[in-house]
Formats: structure tokens, C-alpha cells, sequence
């Protein structure tokens, strides 16, 4: 099982999150690239120091929206959002050659992950984008992404992703953030949902009646106050629990495209 | 004889100067890597034409200052700079990739430009970000400058250049813009002394005495009314007078290094 | 009847349009607040021209989104689009105040304009920035937009336009942009259908039926090849009519409204 | 004796300090302007928190760059620089007016700040910025800086301003930063010089030799990791010494300008 966390998302004089602590804890960094996050200095300390820590790199493409956070959707022509992916995948593929390691992945962030779901002309344009650069670059998203399956069928790696502090329905989609209970806050118990998602391919949905999760790799916030505490459990929880914790490989759901 | 000029300097829905024309003259394209102008769509597409053209791509990398189109001194610290320079390469490089090209040089833009003339500090940081991207591109710039000096060091190829439309003082520096004379209009003169300093190293300064001016590539401006017309005066000019216009390949300072 | 343009659409080293000359042209001058585009110069100097012309100044408010022109809808939270309108509001209101007039009007800029033709939470938004800001300043957008309704609801003196070169369908809506015939481009037909707005208050749909169209001020573009052109043979059409060409007094649909 | 720190230096989803507890202390909040640090979303919630707090509210004046948090000398043109000022202003004073507070004096910001010392130039660019836009301000700053006698001839209020926690050199001026001892850290002995300061009108140079500072606000730092522990520290031990910590009214500097 892999976890990615959010990384390199300060910019100029601002910092957010732990970067170095989370390096410790987790096997993917999903780095800013400049447009809803990072600069050039943070990219360049941030490709060093995963890859002094053996995490893998991936670029965590957003909307072209500082002010925004990429948080928020942006009605951007299919063309331009093609070139938009484009500059941010070689630019952190740049900061990442020069410090020794690569670009290996790519996950939406923000307002452009929730697009992607559904959104098929950004789609389309998102998985161009990758096919252009590098289409030995994995794509990582939820399961069930429109954007996901235009990736499979342009032969792209898919990993599917699931979220240790996120509640989710009995559909198997997340709660959204505001309703109540959709963000769990007890790292033990977190934990232990996370054993039971990367052990048993289910969890606990917020009707109480267990839902399939079946993901390559999970995501741990690295911006609420305790995350790092809570990325601390979720490893150390999987590791006891005999899941080995490591950069994704042979996706699952490979298999299960298979089946 | 190499012909560059700066392409590519427009900025969301703002164009500047005619880039198609400009292709089909010059040699090399100095190409605005969205620090001072130029965002994906622009780059995307100018690597596309340039590829088409067979003009060699370089990197015109400048201050981050869209509001002041790169043209004003920013004291910024040198790792940033070096940082901010490796981003630039890096964009453009991936857009002159997939475009089925390559960034084959570097020239620093506007007051970047002025300031690598002397600025040391800032000269080390941009000659660190070429030699780590990548230390076969080559660095091109006005003979004399600290940084270009600080790059033959560092081992990188050198280019000078000369202004095809800027008057030049005795001592072979130019004339500084908002003085009277320092900017020519005549076509007919400035492809004269193209071809002048192309056939005979030299050129009438100000003050009427010859100065040497020795360049492996002279500089034609695009965003001036008539800058096709003039590009084209001087092509034809250099043409007629037998000089061969091209790329660099064997810059002509190397031998006077060695001299 | 009133004529208004986009203008000081600028940025930076950027230009756009030829503002001197349409304000020679147009009663009421759509100024670019810096979120679309318009930076302090520009908003400087277009107000001090604006001063002198005697024409008057509205705040052309947009998301912001200088890489985009403001022409890409952004899913902006209705407090924060309140507090950035009110910031766009703010300073044009302070370079007004330096050149010696005042903003007089409001009008949404490209996809905030059609935005707000639906857009509840939005349109509230907006409102709520003017009637914070100066609740005498008129609102100037579509017939039946939405934020209008709200807009008049509060209190806002309310002024509709038209647009002179773009197609109307027999529902009175604009030919949407990229549909064949949407953008008229001779500046006779223009003016004619000006006239006929303005003397008789309709205009022939592209399905050929006559549609009623009744505005305060007639939008004239500023971007077009033949702005200026277009924009005098409006003016010079409308006074030949006899139709008095000045700033808005007392809008048409307060008595509509009341009718 | 006044106190101020600098204020709403967030940007998007990017905090900075600790506003609400600052307001608690200080007695006059520079707030960013949207140049270096702050937007339209922070911009009207600290204004709104000020007034509430009865704290008075400057314009925290700077260089139009957001990446380097207005920290960087920008070698700037004066003309755009009063209009970059203006804008700054402008859009400020429209955030207090809708808090129902005003503007009340400007305090230039990191580079810009350390620029006015000397650079008559940007100087006299700021002063003419303030004038035009409202010559009741104040403007605050170091004692000797040009730009402070270029307002006081123009007619402008001027206050000085001390350091709590920056060492002082002999002459009256700053340990730069990075000098060993330029930041100071101990909380009661940064208040007792404030006391000293306030009550004798001189502080203990790093030299040991007393040195005379006489000013009108001392400036407590708000982005240190104990900013809120060391401006409660100085403010009580002001009160305890019987020093009025309030809104400057009548500035020493007069008095002395008339001595």
C-alpha cells in the first residue's frame, strides 16, 4: 500500500504543512507546481529532500489560481487546461531531474480533482496533457473518475486513490467537506480504517453499512493540525497489521479491470 | 551569421509583435518562459512554429515582474535565482520537447539582461541554473559581460551578439535608450552595418570612429513597428553580401579566446 | 442615449484598443479594475483622459484572472466575489477621485457578466459590494439578468444596454459568440440598427422577426480591428437621427418598470 | 507612546501571524495592500477586526511582488510607483470605509521601506502618492529617512518609529539582519528598552554606548514565533512605567523639528 500526502504547497514567503516530517511517513509526495501552490524554491527543496527520503515524485497539477488555492473551479478552455498540465508537469519534472529523481505520477488537486470526475472535455484535455509528456507517467485518482478511465484507454498506469480522514457514502463516494462527519478527526481510528480498507477492501460508510474501497494508495492531509500524527498511525497501523507500505508497483485494479 | 529575436512575448489574451513573420527570418528564437511574458498556450505554440521553421529555440528567462514585462532590476537573492531560471528552462524545455524540438541556448531578458553585465552574484546564480539543466546549452549575451565570462568557466558554450538597430559608443558599449540616436529606424542603414560588423567586425560608433563589434549572432527587435520589415532588410542585406545566415555552430569567439 | 466601451484593458507593457480615440466617441468608459486587466497606470491615466473628455467612468469589474482576460468563469465564493469587488470598486474610485471625477457605474466584465445573468449567489454578491460600497452607483448590464432584479431590489438605479454589433435572437438574447453571423462587422448596418434601438426600440433577430430591444446605453466594442470606426459611425447615425448622444439621466425602465 | 505591527500579511489560503491577538495589543495595525502581502478577503476582515478593536489602521505600502513578500529592492519607475501607491491606497481606504474606520497613515513595507532611506527618486514618487490621494495622512519611519523629509516639506504629518527587538548601532541606525544580535529575543529585555526609549528618549547601542531614539510609535514584530508574548510584554511594562500607550496625536518629531 502507498500513501501520498500533499507537499511543497507554500509559496514565496508563506509555508504550509510539515514537508520534512511527512517525508518520513510517506511513500508519495504530491508536489505543488506553481499554479495553485509552490514556486521555484519550493520546488527545488522539496524534489531534494524526497529524494534523499526514497519517496516518489508526482505532480500535483491545479488550476492556474494563487489566490484561490486551486480550490476553486475555473470554466478554462480544454486547450489551454492541455498546455496548463503540460507547464506544470515540465517544471517539476525539471526541479526533479536536477535533484536526482523523476516525476513518476500525476493527481489532480483541489477544484480540478473534483472536475475530473465528471468534467469530459478537462478530462480529456488533463490526460493529453500526460500522454504528451510521459505516458509512462501513473495517473492517480478515485475510482470511478471519467477522467481515470480516458487515461486506461489512452494506455496510461492508473492508481486509484483512497482518503484516511475522509468519511464516505454508502455509494462509495466521499461525504462532502461541510456536512457533518465528513472528516474524521481520531487518529486511532483512522488507523484502523485504513487496516481495513488496505486489508479487507472495505469500510465503515457513514449509514453504518460496510462499502467496497479498493485503492493502490491512500491519502494523508498534511494540513490539518495533527497530520503528521495521523499519517504516523496510519503506517504504523498498516505496518503492524502486516501491510507493506511502499511506492505503488502492480496496481490493483489491474487486476480487477481484468476480472 | 546567426539572426535571433524575442518571440513569444504575449500574455494571456495580450499579443505583441508578429511571431509568424519573425519565423520566417530570423534563426534563432528568444522565447519568453512566462516569468516576464509568456504563458503555456504561447509557449506551446511558438515551440510549434519555431520547430516547423527549423529556427533554433533559447530560452528567455527574466525576472518574475509580468506587470513590469521583466524590464526592471529585482534584487533577488541568487538561489532564488537560480531556482527561478532552472523553472524557466524547464517549462520551455518540455514545450520545445513535445513540440519535437529542444531549447538550444539561453539569453537572459531586459533588466536581467543589463544586469548580468556586472551584477556577480546574480551572474554565478544564472550560469549554476544553465550548468545544472543542462551544461550543453549554450549562453548568449554581449561581449564583455561578467556573466558570460563567469559561464566559459564553468565550460559552457559562449555567443555574443550585436544589436542590429542600437547605435553603439566608442568604447562598443550601446547607447543607452531615451538618449538621442540610440535606436536606429533607417532599414536600409541598419542592414549596412549588419552586414559591416558581419564582413568586417566593426561599426561606426556615435562619435563617428569605428568600434570593433565581433558577434556570432545579432540581435533584431520584434516589437517595433516596422521590426519584420527590418528583420528582413537585414537578412537580405546579409544575404547579398555572401554571409552565410544560420545557426551558431562554431562560435567565432572561441577562436579569439584562443587568440 | 448613452455609448459605452471597454477600455484601459491593458496590462503592463501590454495595450489593447485605442483608448484615446473612442473617448472621443463614447458617453460612458468601462474601465478595467486589475482583475481582468487594467493595472495603476493604466487605471490612472484612462481616468485622467476619461476627466478630460467629460466621459463618464464605470468600474468594469471582473474575477480575477489576468491569464485568463476574466473570460473563463470562476466558481469564486460569493464573500470572497463580494470583497473583490469591492476592492475593484475601491481603487478605481481612488484614481477617479485623483483625476478629478468619480465612478458613476458598474458593469461586470466577460464571464462575470454572463455569470450574473443566472448566477443567484453570485449576483448577490456583486450587489452587495456596490450597495456596501456607494449605493448611488447605477448598475449597467443585460435586460432580465438576474443580478439586475437584485440589484433594482436593493435599491441600485438600474440602466440596460445593448450591444451594436452582435446578433440578437428572436428572444432578444445575444447570438451566442462562434455562432455564424453572432459579430456584425459593417459599420453601416451597425449604426442603422443603433438608430432603429434607439428611435424605435427593436432590432431584426437573425431569424428575420423584429425583437424588442429598449436600452439606456448601446455597447460599442473597443477590441475589434474597426472599433473606432464602428464606434463613430454609431455616433455620428444616432445624433443624424436626432437622438441626443450623452451620459445616462434618468434610465428608460424606471418607467418601464413602473408601466 | 503608539505601537504598531504589521497586520493581514495572509495571501489566499495562506496565513500569517496572529491578527486578532496582535489587535488586542498594539494600537496601530499596518495592514498589506494587496502589493506584498494581503487580498481583498483578508484585506476587509482585519480592517473590520481594527475598527472593532478601536486600533488605528495604516496603509502598509510595497512592491508589487507577491513571490518575494515586497522584500526585494525593485527598481521601479517613479511615475509607476505612485501610481503602484496610489492603488494601495486606494483600495485599503475603501476596506476601512466599509468597516466604518479610515485610513489614518501609511507605513512603507520591507524593501520599499529600507529604499525610501535613501532613493530620493521612490521617495518623492511615495510622497507625491500620499499627497494626491489624502495629504491628512501620516506617514511613519525611520528618523533620517529622505522620504520623511520629503513629506514633511510637502506638508504631510510625520511620525518616527523605534524597534522593539532590533539591536541599534552607535550611529542610530539598524544591525542589519543577519549581523550577529540584530534581532533581539528576550522578551523582558525588549520591553525594558522600550521603556527606556519611551521615558529617556535613548537605548544602549551594541557598542554599549547609549544612543538617542525618540519616537512617536515603536514597531513590535508580528510574524516572530513569540510576536504576541513580546508586544504584550512591551505594553505592560510601558503601562506599568506610566507611558499613555495610545494613537499618536502629536507627534514628538514637531516639537523637535521646531527645537
Amino acid at each position: 500500500m502507498d500513501l501520498n500526502a500533499d507537499l511543497g504547497e507554500g509559496f514565496g514567503h508563506w509555508a504550509l504543512g510539515d514537508d520534512r516530517s511527512l517525508l518520513d511517513v510517506v511513500t508519495s509526495a504530491n508536489v505543488a507546481c506553481g499554479y495553485h501552490a509552490g514556486d521555484a524554491d519550493t520546488m527545488r527543496s522539496v524534489c531534494a529532500l524526497a529524494a534523499e527520503a526514497g519517496v516518489a515524485v508526482g505532480a500535483h497539477v491545479g488550476y492556474r489560481d494563487l489566490a484561490g488555492f486551486g480550490r476553486r473551479f475555473i470554466d478554462v478552455a480544454p486547450d489551454t487546461l492541455t498546455n496548463d498540465v503540460l507547464a506544470q508537469l515540465a517544471v517539476l519534472a525539471g526541479f526533479a531531474r536536477v535533484a536526482g529523481t523523476r516525476v513518476s505520477y500525476v493527481k489532480p488537486h483541489g477544484a480540478l480533482y473534483n472536475a475530473l470526475v465528471r468534467h469530459e472535455a478537462q478530462a480529456d484535455a488533463v490526460v493529453d496533457a500526460v500522454r504528451m509528456f510521459d505516458p509512462t507517467l501513473a495517473v492517480l485518482g478515485p475510482p470511478g473518475a471519467v477522467w481515470l478511465k480516458r487515461a486506461s484507454v489512452a494506455g496510461l498506469r492508473v492508481w486509484h486513490e483512497a482518503f484516511a480522514d475522509r468519511a464516505y457514502t454508502s455509494a462509495g463516494t466521499l461525504v462532502p467537506r461541510g456536512e457533518p462527519g465528513a472528516v474524521l478527526r481520531d487518529p486511532a481510528e483512522i488507523a484502523a480504517r485504513c487496516v481495513q480498507m488496505a486489508t479487507e477492501g472495505w469500510v465503515r460508510s457513514v449509514s453504518g453499512r460496510p462499502v467496497r474501497v479498493v485503492a493502490d494508495s491512500i491519502c494523508v492531509h498534511g494540513d490539518t493540525p495533527d497530520a503528521v500524527g495521523i499519517a504516523r498511525a496510519v503506517r504504523g497501523a498498516l505496518e503492524s497489521a502486516g501491510v507493506v507500505v511502499g511506492r505503488v508497483e502492480s496496481p490493483l485494479r489491474h487486476a480487477r479491470q481484468a476480472g
